[in-house]
């Protein structure tokens, strides 16, 4: 008889793709994301936490074929009941298309209109690759059933306050406002027969941040070499067709005004890019009255990412003070946050269109950015470790700790193998414990416990010469009930 | 030539079995999770967030069979990149599992012991129902490494701690500790030989709760008519066999030492007994030297949930105040965590076994708790809501919200159509506002603006007769330079 294969064991690892968050990074995050959620509160925003899964159907990507059912999204199909074959299930992949299914769903209970937030994961089925994973957090905040362009000014606000209240100093950070409208109405100019290929357009204005002005000529024009040598086609304008678009890319001026200006030249008389350039006109008169000034929130048309998606408004949050990158080199932190209006979202379920306007902050992103700042949340100090010299004293170890709790004092009793005391030691350093407190036989019999600063012991270890430490300390005997004022003073002074 | 089909519109609906929350509800949880976390943080407990996605494999499902892919998980396999099939990943259904995985991987970089919490969503494949949902929140906090029972008795205080910090008053919950070394104990006493059906003793045990004393006699031995009218097979143990595993289960004397020498005379000369006896005294111990006395953690030997699943302490917070059940009865709360000792979970992937315990606060069961309480979070209030009567005076208007805010008032314009007041009202009453701001052209043209208070407006609307509201004015004209005093008078008053 062939002998039962005993099961392997399992590998003890992340799917690829994805993470776990520890302790400090988790802590991190979660600061960040209540002060911006305060923010949103404060500007009448309700959370929303919509399910995790949604439908194939309702998240907007078709019946996947059954040769590659999960493009893009983690998908799997629902057991049948009736001999139906059951729903296609989905992981959202983002936080707007659960938005636009929840308002459909309850739009007759939800105000209009419904100004909420959301933060939480969002799921990609997506190669990974270096600092890229297929599960990430956003925070998002969207208004929708506003068709003012009031509800973009007050985003834009918005994001401004979120980002000073997590820290960004102003000065350190600029919110950028273009308008898909004004680029219709630049095309409607440029080619009124609509005969040249708009979306090879917009490609190639999204390329602006890349490729920059000569390049995006080259590509409206007869194209362009790209950077590994492959020659891009271009999408064939003349020389005089290219040029409002470009005007209209670099139409930024000294001040609103001018850059109104420029734009109003360049729209000619397009009807909606007179309307794109009255919004935006408004929207900078809004934010003015409130007290946003240019210093925060300008107009700049050379924004361009979302431009193919957005309908109205479109806005990009960028942090403008420099961080030395991975090849040593100064550059611009970049962008944080972008969004813009989208007015089609809710359609697709109730055939009538919802004006939606909203942004979106890379979580990890501005993460990364306070960090490089030095104002990520500082690694919350470990705890008081009680060492454990005598097994059988179990109980008064844990009453002291349980006494330093009570005081508001994270603590905690050494609960591994007590037998080597090195070990535990060793445990308080890994717990990065500000203090160690050590109470054996000799200590109960005196009634007392030694009280171990373990910052202060590594500065001595570190530069033990030095003589200002030799007067230092950094093991003190006190009373027992002296233990909690005195591992108190140790933790004010450590501060 | 046949017509191309138009897309139909996808349903707007949560998938079967989930669900979205809103505003309050997402606070209402937030709020009690912090205040919880912050306990085990205080405990040294670290945060860890791990992938809501696991291997099937590291989850210890083995790979299911292709017809029912999903028993029990949501999982899918991955697609192919090098002709091998995908690996099948999954949805996690708790939070052991995942930490289980996380500690094996990381073992090497993680202090031992290792206390972590977790606290987020589990999504589990079943047939949903009323109050049963597919994807719901967990709160654990578990040790990892630990052998002492000192690390069961932390955890046990820990628990008191937590539901005492989100509100429930000392007297209200009490938290009650088995151990299943004892149960070994009874069995081995009861059963030298092995030669019982131990499984199915540990099933009549299980019923308890359900059955009572008598009912598990009979399960124990003959057999019974359950509720149904169906006959439940008995495991055949004679009534000498049989009733140290009653006098187990209805143990509890007076206090600890009457019960533990009550363990004592059941499980006769059992080794693993007489350990497990131990056990439970070293933890009251431990528990009465921190000042956990009878009135919040007993020893009780009728906790039978999770007897058969854990190897040594068991524990159970049940909240014994009452509430009305669904046909009018009075009964106590009942069970809202649950925890214990499982040495064997880290073994699966490392070879190794690895001592473990932990408990699991069930986060709706609390949540209900606090509302049958009346210690829900009070819904936050609405925002003051400046209305809008002349389009053209947004920036005015948003200028208020603005002065409002920052003053720390949550506040927000009106952003639908202004047309009819009477909307915006309306508006208002949904989002709950305790207070509209209202300046027309003639405001404007004084100076001023009106302030109306809706908290009392409505007071008055649903008593109008009652001399006390006639003297007192819900709605008052201001200098516009008081708007943020007024607003600020109001809602002091609201508190």
């Amino acid at each position: 008889m062939a002998k039962v294969k005993k099961h392997p064991r399992p590998r003890a690892a992340t799917p690829k793709g994805f993470r776990d968050y520890f302790g400090a990074d988790v802590a991190e995050r979660k600061a960040m994301l209540d002060r911006i959620a305060a923010v949103y509160h404060r500007y009448g925003f309700d959370a929303l936490e919509s399910s995790a899964v949604e439908t194939v159907e309702a998240l907007g990507k078709f019946l996947p074929d059954v040769e590659r059912p999960n493009a893009g999204v983690f998908a799997w199909q629902e057991e049948s009941e009736t001999g139906k074959p059951g729903d296609w299930l989905a992981l959202r992949y983002d936080l707007t298309a659960p938005l636009a299914r929840v308002y459909a769903q309850f739009r007759n209970d939800l105000p209009t209109p419904y100004r909420r937030y959301a933060m939480g994961p969002v799921w990609r089925n997506e190669k990974p690759g270096p600092g890229r994973f297929r599960q990430f957090y956003q925070c998002d905040a969207d208004t929708v059933g506003a068709p003012s362009v009031a509800a973009d000014a007050e985003i834009c606000a918005m994001l401004a306050d979120a980002l000073e209240a997590v820290g960004i100093a102003r000065g350190d950070y600029v919110i950028r406002i273009n308008n898909r409208k004004v680029l219709n109405g630049v095309l409607e100019a440029v080619d009124p027969s609509g005969s040249a290929d708009r979306d090879a357009i917009l490609r190639s204005i999204d390329k602006f941040d890349k490729v920059g002005e000569d390049g995006v000529r080259a590509l409206l024009g007869k194209g362009r070499l790209d950077a590994s040598g492959a020659y891009i086609d271009g999408v064939g304008l003349d020389k005089a067709q290219a040029e409002p678009v470009i005007a209209f890319l670099t139409s930024r001026g000294a001040d609103a005004a001018q850059t109104l200006a420029r734009l109003r030249a360049a729209v000619g008389g397009s009807g909606v890019g007179a309307e794109g350039i009255d919004e935006l006109e408004t929207i900078a008169e809004l934010l003015e009255a409130q007290g946003y000034g240019a210093d925060r929130i300008v107009i700049d048309p050379s924004v361009v990412r979302g431009l193919g998606y957005y309908t109205g408004p479109v806005f990009e949050a960028e942090l403008t003070f420099e961080i030395t990158d991975e090849k040593g080199r100064a550059r611009q932190f970049g962008s944080v946050a972008g969004g813009g209006r989208y007015d089609d979202l809710v359609k697709r379920f109730t055939g009538q269109a919802v004006p939606a306007t909203g942004v979106s902050i890379g979580v990890d992103r501005l993460l990364a950015a306070l960090r490089a700042k030095g104002l990520g949340a500082a690694e919350a100090p470990g705890p008081v470790v009680v060492t454990v010299m005598e097994r059988a004293r179990m109980a008064d170890y844990q009453a002291m700790a349980a006494e330093l709790r009570a005081a508001g004092i994270r603590a905690e009793v050494y609960l591994g193998n007590p037998k080597n005391f090195g070990n535990q030691l060793k445990y308080a350093d890994r717990r990065r414990a500000p203090v160690a407190v050590i109470a054996g036989e000799d200590e109960r019999a005196r009634g007392v416990v030694q009280i171990k600063d373990l910052v202060l012991g590594a500065k001595i270890a570190e530069s033990a010469s030095l003589e200002e430490w030799k007067s230092r300390p950094s093991q003190v005997e006190v009373p027992r009930a002296d233990l909690v004022a005195e591992v108190r003073r140790i933790l004010a002074r450590a501060d």
